[in-house]
Protein backbone atom coordinates (compact mmCIF):
# COMPACT_ATOMS: atom_id res chain seq x y z
CA UNK A 1 0.00 0.00 0.00
CA UNK A 2 1.36 3.49 -1.03
CA UNK A 3 1.31 6.38 1.37
CA UNK A 4 -1.58 8.72 1.27
CA UNK A 5 -1.21 11.08 -1.69
CA UNK A 6 -0.56 14.43 0.76
CA UNK A 7 2.18 12.24 2.01
CA UNK A 8 4.46 13.23 -0.67
CA UNK A 9 3.44 17.35 -0.14
CA UNK A 10 3.88 17.48 3.41
CA UNK A 11 6.89 15.75 3.00
CA UNK A 12 8.20 18.47 0.87
CA UNK A 13 6.91 21.43 3.13
CA UNK A 14 8.59 19.81 5.88
CA UNK A 15 11.80 19.48 4.57
CA UNK A 16 11.98 22.69 3.25
CA UNK A 17 11.60 23.81 6.84
CA UNK A 18 13.77 21.73 8.14
CA UNK A 19 16.19 23.74 6.23
CA UNK A 20 15.15 26.79 7.21
CA UNK A 21 15.40 25.68 10.71
CA UNK A 22 18.25 24.53 10.82
CA UNK A 23 22.29 26.57 11.06
CA UNK A 24 23.76 26.95 7.82
CA UNK A 25 26.38 24.20 6.74
CA UNK A 26 28.81 26.69 6.86
CA UNK A 27 28.10 28.31 10.25
CA UNK A 28 30.73 28.10 12.67
CA UNK A 29 31.89 25.07 13.82
CA UNK A 30 30.99 23.51 10.18
CA UNK A 31 31.65 19.89 11.29
CA UNK A 32 28.71 19.51 13.65
CA UNK A 33 25.90 21.64 11.55
CA UNK A 34 27.46 19.02 8.65
CA UNK A 35 26.67 16.60 11.02
CA UNK A 36 23.51 17.51 12.11
CA UNK A 37 22.45 18.14 8.68
CA UNK A 38 23.71 14.43 7.46
CA UNK A 39 21.33 13.10 9.64
CA UNK A 40 18.45 15.38 9.15
CA UNK A 41 18.39 14.70 5.54
CA UNK A 42 19.04 10.82 5.94
CA UNK A 43 15.83 9.99 3.89
CA UNK A 44 13.38 9.89 7.06
CA UNK A 45 9.53 9.36 6.05
CA UNK A 46 8.40 12.81 8.60
CA UNK A 47 5.60 10.80 9.69
CA UNK A 48 5.78 12.45 13.24
CA UNK A 49 6.20 15.91 11.67
CA UNK A 50 3.39 15.06 9.15
CA UNK A 51 0.83 13.69 12.14
CA UNK A 52 1.87 17.07 13.91
CA UNK A 53 0.66 19.32 10.67
CA UNK A 54 -2.10 17.46 10.14
CA UNK A 55 -3.53 17.44 13.62
CA UNK A 56 -3.07 21.06 13.48
CA UNK A 57 -5.24 21.34 10.45
CA UNK A 58 -7.98 20.42 12.19
CA UNK A 59 -8.48 23.13 14.60
CA UNK A 60 -6.47 25.87 11.75
CA UNK A 61 -6.09 25.95 8.22
CA UNK A 62 -3.14 27.99 8.54
CA UNK A 63 -0.61 25.30 9.55
CA UNK A 64 2.33 27.46 9.36
CA UNK A 65 3.33 27.92 13.18
CA UNK A 66 3.09 23.78 13.57
CA UNK A 67 5.82 23.60 11.03
CA UNK A 68 7.97 24.32 14.07
CA UNK A 69 6.93 21.78 17.05
CA UNK A 70 7.00 19.34 13.61
CA UNK A 71 10.54 20.02 13.09
CA UNK A 72 11.36 20.26 16.98
CA UNK A 73 10.07 16.59 16.96
CA UNK A 74 11.87 15.56 14.07
CA UNK A 75 15.39 16.70 15.47
CA UNK A 76 14.18 15.11 18.41
CA UNK A 77 13.91 11.61 16.32
CA UNK A 78 16.66 12.33 14.27
CA UNK A 79 19.05 12.74 17.73
CA UNK A 80 17.48 9.40 19.23
CA UNK A 81 18.43 7.40 15.67
CA UNK A 82 21.96 8.94 15.84
CA UNK A 83 22.41 7.74 19.76
CA UNK A 84 20.90 4.65 19.28
CA UNK A 85 23.23 3.57 16.28
CA UNK A 86 26.47 4.06 18.52
CA UNK A 87 28.75 1.72 18.99
CA UNK A 88 27.68 1.46 22.85
CA UNK A 89 23.91 0.68 21.78
CA UNK A 90 22.57 -0.65 18.72
CA UNK A 91 25.82 -0.23 17.04
CA UNK A 92 24.29 -0.08 13.58
CA UNK A 93 26.79 1.02 10.87
CA UNK A 94 23.29 1.61 8.26
CA UNK A 95 20.52 3.73 8.54
CA UNK A 96 18.47 3.74 5.69
CA UNK A 97 21.19 2.28 3.47
CA UNK A 98 23.82 4.91 4.18
CA UNK A 99 26.23 5.56 6.76
CA UNK A 100 25.06 6.12 10.31
CA UNK A 101 26.29 9.20 11.60
CA UNK A 102 29.25 8.04 13.40
CA UNK A 103 30.45 5.86 11.11
CA UNK A 104 30.78 9.16 8.80
CA UNK A 105 32.03 11.66 10.74
CA UNK A 106 33.72 9.58 13.94
CA UNK A 107 32.10 8.93 16.81
CA UNK A 108 32.55 12.13 18.90
CA UNK A 109 31.43 13.98 16.54
CA UNK A 110 27.75 11.62 16.53
CA UNK A 111 27.41 12.21 19.92
CA UNK A 112 27.48 16.18 19.81
CA UNK A 113 25.11 16.22 16.75
CA UNK A 114 22.75 14.19 18.77
CA UNK A 115 22.97 17.03 22.07
CA UNK A 116 23.11 19.70 19.24
CA UNK A 117 19.60 18.24 17.51
CA UNK A 118 18.08 17.62 20.87
CA UNK A 119 19.07 21.52 22.01
CA UNK A 120 18.13 22.86 18.55
CA UNK A 121 14.47 21.08 19.37
CA UNK A 122 14.23 23.45 22.24
CA UNK A 123 15.06 26.69 20.65
CA UNK A 124 12.24 25.82 17.78
CA UNK A 125 9.65 25.23 20.23
CA UNK A 126 10.76 28.79 21.83
CA UNK A 127 10.61 30.46 18.52
CA UNK A 128 7.14 29.09 17.48
CA UNK A 129 5.36 32.24 16.28
CA UNK A 130 1.90 31.33 18.64
CA UNK A 131 1.39 32.96 22.02
CA UNK A 132 3.67 31.94 24.73
CA UNK A 133 1.02 29.89 27.02
CA UNK A 134 0.93 27.77 23.79
CA UNK A 135 4.39 27.65 23.20
CA UNK A 136 5.06 25.97 27.20
CA UNK A 137 2.09 23.71 26.79
CA UNK A 138 3.81 22.32 23.57
CA UNK A 139 7.38 22.34 25.92
CA UNK A 140 6.04 20.69 28.79
CA UNK A 141 4.26 17.93 26.10
CA UNK A 142 7.63 17.21 23.81
CA UNK A 143 9.61 17.38 26.78
CA UNK A 144 8.35 14.85 28.92
CA UNK A 145 7.65 12.83 25.66
CA UNK A 146 11.17 12.70 25.13
CA UNK A 147 11.96 12.42 28.88
CA UNK A 148 12.95 9.28 31.57
CA UNK A 149 9.06 9.07 32.91
CA UNK A 150 6.71 7.40 30.50
CA UNK A 151 9.25 8.93 27.52
CA UNK A 152 11.76 8.18 25.06
CA UNK A 153 14.63 8.03 26.89
CA UNK A 154 12.83 5.93 29.91
CA UNK A 155 11.86 3.23 26.80
CA UNK A 156 15.63 3.08 25.25
CA UNK A 157 17.06 2.12 28.41
CA UNK A 158 14.19 -0.76 29.16
CA UNK A 159 14.39 -1.77 25.58
CA UNK A 160 18.21 -2.07 26.26
CA UNK A 161 18.21 -3.70 29.70
CA UNK A 162 15.18 -6.20 28.14
CA UNK A 163 17.60 -7.53 25.14
CA UNK A 164 17.68 -11.09 25.49
CA UNK A 165 15.55 -11.52 28.20
CA UNK A 166 11.66 -13.20 28.51
CA UNK A 167 9.45 -10.27 29.78
CA UNK A 168 5.85 -10.41 29.83
CA UNK A 169 3.31 -8.29 28.00
CA UNK A 170 3.28 -5.76 30.50
CA UNK A 171 6.48 -4.40 30.26
CA UNK A 172 6.67 -4.87 26.36
CA UNK A 173 3.88 -2.61 26.34
CA UNK A 174 5.63 -0.12 28.62
CA UNK A 175 8.73 -0.37 26.27
CA UNK A 176 6.79 -0.08 23.08
CA UNK A 177 4.08 3.14 24.53
CA UNK A 178 7.51 4.51 25.83
CA UNK A 179 10.49 4.26 23.47
CA UNK A 180 7.97 5.01 20.31
CA UNK A 181 4.30 5.78 21.30
CA UNK A 182 5.14 8.75 23.29
CA UNK A 183 7.07 11.03 20.60
CA UNK A 184 4.30 9.94 18.29
CA UNK A 185 1.45 10.96 20.41
CA UNK A 186 3.20 14.28 21.26
CA UNK A 187 3.03 15.21 17.48
CA UNK A 188 -0.14 14.96 17.77
CA UNK A 189 -1.12 16.48 20.87
CA UNK A 190 1.46 19.41 20.25
CA UNK A 191 -0.04 20.03 16.76
CA UNK A 192 -3.51 20.26 18.40
CA UNK A 193 -1.82 22.80 20.84
CA UNK A 194 -0.06 24.64 18.58
CA UNK A 195 -3.19 25.52 16.38
CA UNK A 196 -5.06 26.07 19.79
CA UNK A 197 -7.35 23.17 20.31
CA UNK A 198 -9.34 22.89 23.37
CA UNK A 199 -8.66 21.15 26.73
CA UNK A 200 -11.04 18.21 25.60
CA UNK A 201 -9.54 17.38 21.98
CA UNK A 202 -6.08 17.88 23.33
CA UNK A 203 -7.08 15.06 25.68
CA UNK A 204 -8.46 12.98 22.92
CA UNK A 205 -5.77 13.49 20.61
CA UNK A 206 -3.15 12.25 23.19
CA UNK A 207 -5.75 9.32 23.32
CA UNK A 208 -5.55 8.94 19.64
CA UNK A 209 -2.04 9.79 19.45
CA UNK A 210 -1.00 6.71 21.97
CA UNK A 211 -2.94 3.97 19.85
CA UNK A 212 -1.68 5.23 16.50
CA UNK A 213 2.14 5.50 18.14
CA UNK A 214 1.53 1.89 19.50
CA UNK A 215 0.53 0.86 16.28
CA UNK A 216 3.27 2.38 14.17
CA UNK A 217 5.96 -0.02 16.82
CA UNK A 218 3.88 -3.16 16.61
CA UNK A 219 3.89 -3.04 12.52
CA UNK A 220 7.43 -2.10 12.80
CA UNK A 221 7.87 -4.97 14.41
CA UNK A 222 5.53 -7.40 12.73
CA UNK A 223 7.37 -5.71 9.05
CA UNK A 224 11.02 -6.72 10.73
CA UNK A 225 9.89 -10.45 10.46
CA UNK A 226 7.70 -10.00 7.55
CA UNK A 227 9.82 -8.06 5.21
CA UNK A 228 12.80 -8.53 3.36
CA UNK A 229 15.91 -6.00 4.22
CA UNK A 230 15.71 -4.55 0.45
CA UNK A 231 11.99 -3.74 0.76
CA UNK A 232 12.56 -2.02 4.68
CA UNK A 233 15.92 0.12 3.72
CA UNK A 234 17.50 -2.03 7.08
CA UNK A 235 18.12 -4.43 8.09
CA UNK A 236 15.73 -7.38 8.48
CA UNK A 237 14.97 -9.71 11.21
CA UNK A 238 17.54 -7.75 13.32
CA UNK A 239 15.25 -7.80 16.37
CA UNK A 240 15.28 -11.86 16.59
CA UNK A 241 18.94 -11.29 15.99
CA UNK A 242 19.40 -9.07 18.80
CA UNK A 243 17.01 -10.74 21.10
CA UNK A 244 15.01 -7.81 21.17
CA UNK A 245 11.44 -7.17 22.93
CA UNK A 246 8.82 -7.37 19.81
CA UNK A 247 5.21 -8.20 19.56
CA UNK A 248 5.76 -11.18 17.39
CA UNK A 249 7.94 -12.38 19.77
CA UNK A 250 6.12 -12.00 22.66
CA UNK A 251 2.67 -12.45 21.27
CA UNK A 252 3.41 -14.69 17.90
CA UNK A 253 2.51 -13.12 14.65
CA UNK A 254 -1.25 -13.73 14.34
CA UNK A 255 -2.01 -11.75 17.51
CA UNK A 256 0.13 -9.43 16.21
CA UNK A 257 -1.22 -8.35 13.31
CA UNK A 258 -4.48 -8.68 15.35
CA UNK A 259 -3.25 -6.52 17.94
CA UNK A 260 -2.23 -3.93 14.81
CA UNK A 261 -5.94 -4.24 14.01
CA UNK A 262 -7.30 -3.74 16.77
CA UNK A 263 -5.07 -0.91 17.61
CA UNK A 264 -6.17 0.91 14.54
CA UNK A 265 -9.79 0.92 14.95
CA UNK A 266 -9.52 2.24 18.61
CA UNK A 267 -7.38 4.89 16.95
CA UNK A 268 -9.74 5.77 14.12
CA UNK A 269 -13.02 5.41 16.66
CA UNK A 270 -11.40 8.47 18.43
CA UNK A 271 -11.46 10.70 16.08
CA UNK A 272 -15.51 10.50 15.09
CA UNK A 273 -16.25 13.91 16.50
CA UNK A 274 -14.12 15.47 13.92
CA UNK A 275 -15.51 13.83 10.94
CA UNK A 276 -14.38 14.85 7.65
CA UNK A 277 -11.72 17.34 9.36
CA UNK A 278 -10.03 14.37 10.67
CA UNK A 279 -10.25 12.11 7.34
CA UNK A 280 -6.18 13.07 6.20
CA UNK A 281 -5.80 11.22 10.27
CA UNK A 282 -7.81 8.37 9.19
CA UNK A 283 -5.95 7.78 5.99
CA UNK A 284 -2.57 7.77 8.39
CA UNK A 285 -3.77 5.37 10.55
CA UNK A 286 -5.07 2.70 7.90
CA UNK A 287 -1.56 3.29 6.14
CA UNK A 288 0.10 2.00 8.78
CA UNK A 289 -1.49 -0.68 9.70
CA UNK A 290 -1.52 -2.09 6.32
CA UNK A 291 2.24 -0.49 5.18
CA UNK A 292 4.69 -2.84 3.86
CA UNK A 293 7.86 -0.71 4.87
CA UNK B 1 40.17 32.40 49.09
CA UNK B 2 37.21 30.82 50.77
CA UNK B 3 33.96 31.17 48.84
CA UNK B 4 31.83 34.09 50.20
CA UNK B 5 29.87 32.55 53.00
CA UNK B 6 26.48 33.03 51.21
CA UNK B 7 27.57 29.97 48.71
CA UNK B 8 27.01 27.20 51.55
CA UNK B 9 23.44 28.29 52.01
CA UNK B 10 22.12 28.30 48.66
CA UNK B 11 24.44 25.11 47.70
CA UNK B 12 22.42 23.44 50.35
CA UNK B 13 18.95 24.83 48.73
CA UNK B 14 20.16 24.13 45.18
CA UNK B 15 20.63 20.44 46.36
CA UNK B 16 17.36 20.04 47.85
CA UNK B 17 15.92 21.95 44.81
CA UNK B 18 17.80 19.34 42.62
CA UNK B 19 16.59 16.54 44.88
CA UNK B 20 13.15 17.65 44.54
CA UNK B 21 12.96 18.19 40.62
CA UNK B 22 14.51 15.14 39.63
CA UNK B 23 12.61 11.61 39.24
CA UNK B 24 13.10 9.49 42.08
CA UNK B 25 15.81 6.93 42.27
CA UNK B 26 13.19 3.84 42.22
CA UNK B 27 10.86 5.35 39.07
CA UNK B 28 11.06 3.01 36.23
CA UNK B 29 13.72 2.61 34.86
CA UNK B 30 15.63 2.61 38.09
CA UNK B 31 18.84 2.18 36.26
CA UNK B 32 18.13 5.59 34.11
CA UNK B 33 17.51 7.60 37.46
CA UNK B 34 20.81 6.20 39.63
CA UNK B 35 22.98 7.33 37.15
CA UNK B 36 21.68 11.13 36.55
CA UNK B 37 21.21 11.37 40.10
CA UNK B 38 24.99 9.85 40.40
CA UNK B 39 26.23 12.49 38.47
CA UNK B 40 24.18 15.73 39.52
CA UNK B 41 25.14 14.64 43.28
CA UNK B 42 28.56 13.88 42.55
CA UNK B 43 29.56 17.39 44.44
CA UNK B 44 29.69 20.06 41.73
CA UNK B 45 30.34 23.64 42.99
CA UNK B 46 27.21 24.72 42.12
CA UNK B 47 28.91 28.25 40.56
CA UNK B 48 25.75 28.32 37.44
CA UNK B 49 22.56 28.04 39.97
CA UNK B 50 23.96 30.67 42.64
CA UNK B 51 24.76 33.04 39.82
CA UNK B 52 20.73 32.51 38.93
CA UNK B 53 19.48 32.77 42.42
CA UNK B 54 21.39 35.83 43.32
CA UNK B 55 21.22 36.92 39.85
CA UNK B 56 16.75 36.68 40.71
CA UNK B 57 17.20 38.07 43.86
CA UNK B 58 18.49 41.78 42.85
CA UNK B 59 14.83 41.75 41.40
CA UNK B 60 12.53 40.05 43.88
CA UNK B 61 13.08 38.99 47.77
CA UNK B 62 11.70 35.23 46.38
CA UNK B 63 13.90 33.32 44.84
CA UNK B 64 11.88 29.98 44.99
CA UNK B 65 10.69 30.43 40.88
CA UNK B 66 14.76 30.79 40.11
CA UNK B 67 15.71 27.46 41.79
CA UNK B 68 13.77 25.88 38.54
CA UNK B 69 15.90 27.75 35.96
CA UNK B 70 18.85 27.01 38.58
CA UNK B 71 18.44 23.93 38.10
CA UNK B 72 17.86 23.52 34.57
CA UNK B 73 21.26 24.94 33.72
CA UNK B 74 23.03 22.60 36.23
CA UNK B 75 21.24 20.00 34.45
CA UNK B 76 22.70 20.81 30.90
CA UNK B 77 26.19 21.19 32.79
CA UNK B 78 26.16 17.91 34.24
CA UNK B 79 24.71 16.31 30.91
CA UNK B 80 27.79 18.27 29.34
CA UNK B 81 30.44 16.84 31.91
CA UNK B 82 28.77 13.03 31.67
CA UNK B 83 29.36 13.45 27.79
CA UNK B 84 32.86 15.63 27.49
CA UNK B 85 34.18 12.45 29.97
CA UNK B 86 32.96 9.79 27.51
CA UNK B 87 36.16 7.91 25.26
CA UNK B 88 35.14 9.24 21.92
CA UNK B 89 35.50 12.78 23.80
CA UNK B 90 37.84 13.73 26.77
CA UNK B 91 38.03 10.21 28.26
CA UNK B 92 38.07 10.79 31.52
CA UNK B 93 38.23 8.07 34.33
CA UNK B 94 37.29 10.28 37.53
CA UNK B 95 35.79 13.76 37.40
CA UNK B 96 36.07 15.20 41.39
CA UNK B 97 38.09 12.37 42.35
CA UNK B 98 35.29 9.72 41.63
CA UNK B 99 34.77 7.11 38.48
CA UNK B 100 33.25 9.64 35.98
CA UNK B 101 29.66 7.85 34.19
CA UNK B 102 30.66 5.42 32.01
CA UNK B 103 33.41 4.27 34.40
CA UNK B 104 30.98 3.85 36.79
CA UNK B 105 27.60 2.79 34.65
CA UNK B 106 28.68 1.65 31.33
CA UNK B 107 29.01 3.91 27.95
CA UNK B 108 25.35 3.37 27.13
CA UNK B 109 24.09 4.40 30.36
CA UNK B 110 26.26 7.29 30.28
CA UNK B 111 25.10 8.64 27.10
CA UNK B 112 21.22 7.46 27.97
CA UNK B 113 21.76 9.98 31.51
CA UNK B 114 23.29 12.52 29.31
CA UNK B 115 20.26 12.96 27.14
CA UNK B 116 17.95 12.43 29.97
CA UNK B 117 19.46 15.38 32.00
CA UNK B 118 19.44 17.44 28.46
CA UNK B 119 15.92 17.04 27.99
CA UNK B 120 14.82 17.16 31.77
CA UNK B 121 16.44 20.68 31.51
CA UNK B 122 13.78 21.60 29.48
CA UNK B 123 11.28 19.99 31.22
CA UNK B 124 11.76 21.77 34.12
CA UNK B 125 12.07 25.44 32.78
CA UNK B 126 8.68 24.34 31.57
CA UNK B 127 7.60 24.10 34.96
CA UNK B 128 8.84 27.06 36.26
CA UNK B 129 6.18 28.67 38.39
CA UNK B 130 6.00 32.01 36.68
CA UNK B 131 4.25 33.28 33.65
CA UNK B 132 4.34 31.82 30.32
CA UNK B 133 6.14 34.85 28.49
CA UNK B 134 8.81 34.56 31.40
CA UNK B 135 9.05 30.91 30.73
CA UNK B 136 9.82 31.32 26.92
CA UNK B 137 12.00 33.86 27.61
CA UNK B 138 14.00 31.81 29.76
CA UNK B 139 13.74 28.53 27.04
CA UNK B 140 15.34 31.00 24.40
CA UNK B 141 18.21 32.18 26.47
CA UNK B 142 19.07 28.35 27.91
CA UNK B 143 18.15 26.70 25.12
CA UNK B 144 20.25 28.80 22.46
CA UNK B 145 23.36 29.10 25.19
CA UNK B 146 23.51 25.61 25.06
CA UNK B 147 23.27 24.84 21.33
CA UNK B 148 25.90 25.67 18.27
CA UNK B 149 25.45 28.88 17.47
CA UNK B 150 27.86 30.66 19.79
CA UNK B 151 26.53 27.88 22.26
CA UNK B 152 28.41 25.23 24.36
CA UNK B 153 28.14 22.53 21.88
CA UNK B 154 29.54 24.47 19.50
CA UNK B 155 32.62 25.14 22.03
CA UNK B 156 32.82 22.24 22.78
CA UNK B 157 33.29 21.19 18.99
CA UNK B 158 35.74 23.96 18.73
CA UNK B 159 37.63 23.31 21.91
CA UNK B 160 38.20 19.53 20.33
CA UNK B 161 38.88 20.07 16.77
CA UNK B 162 41.74 23.21 18.53
CA UNK B 163 43.64 20.43 20.40
CA UNK B 164 46.96 20.14 19.16
CA UNK B 165 47.09 23.07 16.95
CA UNK B 166 48.05 26.36 16.99
CA UNK B 167 45.11 28.38 17.59
CA UNK B 168 45.44 32.60 17.50
CA UNK B 169 43.67 34.70 20.42
CA UNK B 170 40.10 35.14 18.52
CA UNK B 171 40.03 31.30 18.15
CA UNK B 172 40.71 31.25 21.99
CA UNK B 173 38.19 33.72 22.80
CA UNK B 174 35.70 32.35 20.80
CA UNK B 175 36.28 28.46 22.50
CA UNK B 176 35.95 29.71 25.73
CA UNK B 177 33.11 32.46 25.37
CA UNK B 178 30.84 29.32 24.02
CA UNK B 179 31.98 26.45 25.66
CA UNK B 180 31.31 28.29 28.96
CA UNK B 181 30.62 31.29 28.77
CA UNK B 182 27.54 31.29 27.28
CA UNK B 183 25.87 28.83 30.07
CA UNK B 184 26.97 30.99 32.45
CA UNK B 185 25.64 34.21 30.90
CA UNK B 186 22.30 31.91 30.88
CA UNK B 187 22.77 31.58 34.32
CA UNK B 188 22.56 34.98 34.67
CA UNK B 189 20.22 36.48 32.08
CA UNK B 190 17.86 33.41 33.24
CA UNK B 191 17.72 34.60 36.73
CA UNK B 192 16.98 38.38 35.97
CA UNK B 193 14.48 36.96 33.24
CA UNK B 194 12.46 34.96 35.73
CA UNK B 195 12.58 37.61 38.03
CA UNK B 196 10.86 39.99 35.95
CA UNK B 197 13.68 42.32 35.31
CA UNK B 198 13.66 44.95 31.99
CA UNK B 199 14.73 44.63 29.01
CA UNK B 200 17.19 46.78 29.67
CA UNK B 201 18.73 45.32 33.09
CA UNK B 202 18.56 42.10 30.65
CA UNK B 203 21.16 43.26 28.16
CA UNK B 204 23.63 44.47 31.06
CA UNK B 205 23.13 41.36 33.06
CA UNK B 206 24.46 39.39 29.68
CA UNK B 207 27.06 41.67 29.74
CA UNK B 208 28.29 40.86 32.87
CA UNK B 209 27.66 37.51 32.45
CA UNK B 210 29.55 37.19 29.27
CA UNK B 211 32.52 38.59 31.15
CA UNK B 212 32.02 36.80 34.67
CA UNK B 213 32.10 33.42 32.67
CA UNK B 214 35.20 34.42 30.55
CA UNK B 215 36.49 35.20 33.57
CA UNK B 216 35.57 31.64 35.01
CA UNK B 217 37.27 29.92 32.45
CA UNK B 218 40.61 31.86 32.19
CA UNK B 219 41.04 31.10 36.06
CA UNK B 220 40.13 27.49 35.54
CA UNK B 221 42.72 27.69 32.77
CA UNK B 222 45.42 29.48 35.11
CA UNK B 223 44.48 27.04 37.86
CA UNK B 224 45.05 23.81 35.45
CA UNK B 225 49.30 24.91 35.29
CA UNK B 226 49.41 26.82 38.83
CA UNK B 227 47.53 24.27 41.30
CA UNK B 228 47.78 20.46 42.12
CA UNK B 229 45.58 18.02 41.24
CA UNK B 230 44.72 17.45 45.14
CA UNK B 231 43.96 20.96 45.32
CA UNK B 232 41.96 20.79 42.13
CA UNK B 233 40.22 16.91 43.17
CA UNK B 234 40.96 16.77 39.32
CA UNK B 235 44.43 16.03 37.24
CA UNK B 236 46.20 19.43 37.39
CA UNK B 237 48.21 19.83 33.82
CA UNK B 238 46.26 17.84 31.66
CA UNK B 239 45.20 21.31 29.38
CA UNK B 240 49.21 20.92 28.28
CA UNK B 241 49.23 17.74 28.27
CA UNK B 242 46.10 17.77 26.22
CA UNK B 243 47.76 19.87 24.17
CA UNK B 244 43.94 22.20 25.20
CA UNK B 245 43.28 25.72 23.81
CA UNK B 246 44.25 27.85 27.05
CA UNK B 247 44.94 31.32 28.11
CA UNK B 248 47.86 30.33 29.67
CA UNK B 249 49.32 28.61 26.17
CA UNK B 250 48.27 31.46 24.09
CA UNK B 251 48.80 34.18 26.39
CA UNK B 252 51.05 33.39 28.61
CA UNK B 253 50.77 33.27 32.41
CA UNK B 254 51.11 36.61 33.44
CA UNK B 255 49.34 37.87 30.63
CA UNK B 256 46.36 35.54 32.38
CA UNK B 257 46.44 37.16 35.15
CA UNK B 258 46.46 40.46 33.86
CA UNK B 259 43.18 39.31 31.53
CA UNK B 260 41.30 37.39 34.45
CA UNK B 261 41.80 40.68 36.43
CA UNK B 262 40.68 43.26 34.15
CA UNK B 263 37.82 41.25 33.30
CA UNK B 264 36.58 40.59 36.88
CA UNK B 265 37.17 44.85 37.04
CA UNK B 266 34.83 44.45 33.66
CA UNK B 267 31.98 42.57 35.25
CA UNK B 268 31.91 44.33 38.69
CA UNK B 269 31.65 48.01 36.49
CA UNK B 270 28.73 46.18 34.89
CA UNK B 271 27.21 46.09 38.36
CA UNK B 272 27.30 49.51 39.57
CA UNK B 273 23.62 50.44 38.32
CA UNK B 274 22.46 48.01 41.44
CA UNK B 275 24.58 49.06 44.23
CA UNK B 276 23.76 47.08 47.52
CA UNK B 277 21.87 45.16 45.91
CA UNK B 278 24.41 43.49 43.80
CA UNK B 279 27.05 43.10 46.45
CA UNK B 280 26.64 38.85 46.50
CA UNK B 281 27.50 38.82 42.60
CA UNK B 282 30.42 41.53 43.16
CA UNK B 283 31.88 38.87 45.75
CA UNK B 284 31.28 36.13 43.41
CA UNK B 285 33.31 37.70 40.77
CA UNK B 286 35.91 38.80 43.40
CA UNK B 287 36.13 35.25 44.68
CA UNK B 288 36.48 33.57 41.49
CA UNK B 289 39.41 35.88 40.27
CA UNK B 290 41.16 34.67 43.81
CA UNK B 291 40.37 31.26 43.83
CA UNK B 292 42.59 28.50 44.12
CA UNK B 293 40.31 25.38 43.32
Amino acid sequence: MKPPLFFEEDRVEVDASLDRLMPAEAAQPPSIHQAMRYSVFAGGKRIRPILCLETARIFDSNVTPAHYPACAIEFIHTYSLIHDDLPALDNDDLRRGKPTSHKKFGEAAAILAGDALLTLAFETIAATPVDASRRVAMLTEISTAAGTINGMVGGQVADLEAEGKRINKEMLEYIHLSKTAALIRASISSGALCAGASTEDVVRLRSFGESLGLLFQVTDDILDVEETSAALGKTAGKDAAQQKATYPAVHGLERSHQIANELAAKSINELTPYGQRATRLREIAEYLVQRRA
